[in-house]
């Protein structure tokens, strides 16, 4: 009953094999949708910047969304994204202009990533995640409800200081990441931190101001299994390269 | 101007007496509205699961909300849900599968209900409420604007200890309830807390990390008429069953 | 493309020059929209109240959008509003009723005004701010994503104690005000902060309680020039009415 074709296509569209596109959902000029992406409704993708509104030779920039997509209904993507292969996202989700997201990338509901932003492969951002303009994002990182990544060291100013976060970083939810901060690899933030400064891989860091606790692999954090849960990838797998093979012998593999 | 009958109806849809359906608004297969009910304009009700967009033979679960329902434009109840009379939601709210809802229940803007939750009667969630996957709410509870109920004791994992949260008890605004928090009947929870671990009735619960500061009904917590405001059901009626008789004698009848 | 005349408009609803309305975006009875003005798709303005939805007589009350003003789409702003000349909206916007917002005001995506507010001018409330109802906040005030104001002393109670800002104020991310809570003119709240009480003009507030830290205006913050930030009028003026001229020189010719 949906993808009834009551949908908007602008001029220069590409879209690929086995590609459904909901009603009420507007595609804008120069956005390619790659094979076997559905687009749901009500969303706009290709969202055109704000020159549109008033420019009469506004040219809309191109914008890629990536093979087996899946964009939930009130979503809008802006035009300038180059977005890789399989993003899922939740409802209601922003992605304003300029951004390049690697492949396997989640952005759930109501999560709003600011434009400039660089985010790697693997990623996972969960509900009403705010993702500040130049933040810097590693591959396998998970961002939970709530986090936000700040860029302004003075509020107001024209200095961004984008956040950075590191391969398979985790900032649990609530946390906000203040202006430049840089999380290395295999850190850990707790619940509802407030981090400023630079940590080295492998930190566990907590509290508001945060501070770094130790190193996480020799926290006593352990999973229902008994053993302990960090480096996480040993441990989990849904929706990972690694899975069924495991991490380790994916890692040789990659190596 | 609005109620055109532009809205799309699916298979096997039962819609009870003066129910009002907005424009753009979907109506999935194998939902029952009951009597009274408005659904305004923009609304998906009985939102198909991930499997509709890759299986041909996707059958939608039943659905059904209640009488005397309002809910506001921009919302997405999943299907499978099933939801007691008197819902009122606020604008852009998801639910997302497989909760039961009580009766008289208010759930605000921009709120996500995350799936397998069960929540009782008269509840007030207010608006950019997370309620996490497997959260047990129970009957007469506030949670305040960003309120997050979490799961994952270790993130990322498979494991889901759901929040549980007794009759009466309030969560204001900005706290977050790590995995597997128990909090009992009649609590409060200060604003921007964080907290963990199993607290009685009658807790007031204060801090990050939160710590139980003592009884609830011992705390000097005066309203304007200055007297103890809790327990809060003796000071507060609108829309509650007690309303006009009272919480002691309406207790007395229902006891 | 957009912008196909596929749009409802109500009775009563007084359009200016040059103003455009996007697809599947209703206006409502009794709206009036200014001169050069932009309502994106999917927009509702003039959003009935409650009663419209149960009373055969509702009549829908007056609603204002000033001059020069951009919508964006997914937004709502309910009748009875009072809005001065260009304001500009994020996505997924909403406004409740019956507040007064000044000129040149800016209102991020997700950010949800409670109702009964007045709003100066030149305010700029990023994305997923709460603002509750009955706050009052002066001009060129600062809220920055997840900012929440509250009212409720005692929750829940039918008390509303609206929290107030002064004129050059800034909250910062994530940072709850408590109900009654009066912060001065020039003042800077840090992030994740929790602030009740009264603060005099220039105070520096910080933490969870929050604590006045001191003078902001001897506080050691440096910008990229590395001068004194503070206060920040002096060092920035995008989009503020001493663009170009500066502060002093415009503050001189406005005493």
């Amino acid at each position: 009953m949906k993808f009834n074709n009551k949908h908007v296509i602008g001029k220069n569209v590409k879209i690929g094999n086995n590609v459904k596109i909901g009603d009420n959902t507007i595609i804008y000029d120069n956005v390619t949708i790659l094979d076997d992406t559905v687009i749901a409704d009500n969303c706009s993708i290709g969202e055109p910047l704000n020159a549109y509104y008033f420019e009469k030779k506004y040219e809309n920039p191109k914008t890629i969304i990536g093979s087996g997509s899946l964009i939930r209904s009130y979503s809008i993507i802006y035009a300038s994204n180059i977005i890789k292969n399989k993003l899922l996202t939740g409802h209601h989700v922003t992605i304003r202009e300029n951004s390049q997201i690697g492949e396997n990338c989640q952005v759930g509901s109501y999560s709003d990533i600011q434009g400039d932003c660089e985010i790697g492969d693997n990623c996972r951002m969960q509900s009403y995640v705010g993702v500040g303009k130049g933040s810097n994002i590693g591959n396998y990182v998970f961002l939970y409800p709530f986090v936000i990544l700040t860029n302004d060291p003075t509020p107001p100013s024209e200095t961004i200081f984008g956040v950075s976060i590191g391969d398979y970083s985790i900032i649990t939810t609530s946390s906000v990441l203040l202006p430049g901060t840089q999380i290395g690899k295999n850190c850990l933030v707790s619940a509802n931190s407030c981090v400023n400064g630079k940590y080295e891989e492998d930190s566990f860091i907590s509290g508001n101001p945060a501070k770094l606790i130790g190193k996480l692999s020799k926290m006593p954090f352990f999973n229902e299994m008994k053993i302990r849960h960090y480096p996480w990838m040993n441990n989990f797998d849904r929706n990972m390269p690694w899975n069924i093979i495991g991490y380790k012998e994916w890692k040789k593999k990659n190596d």
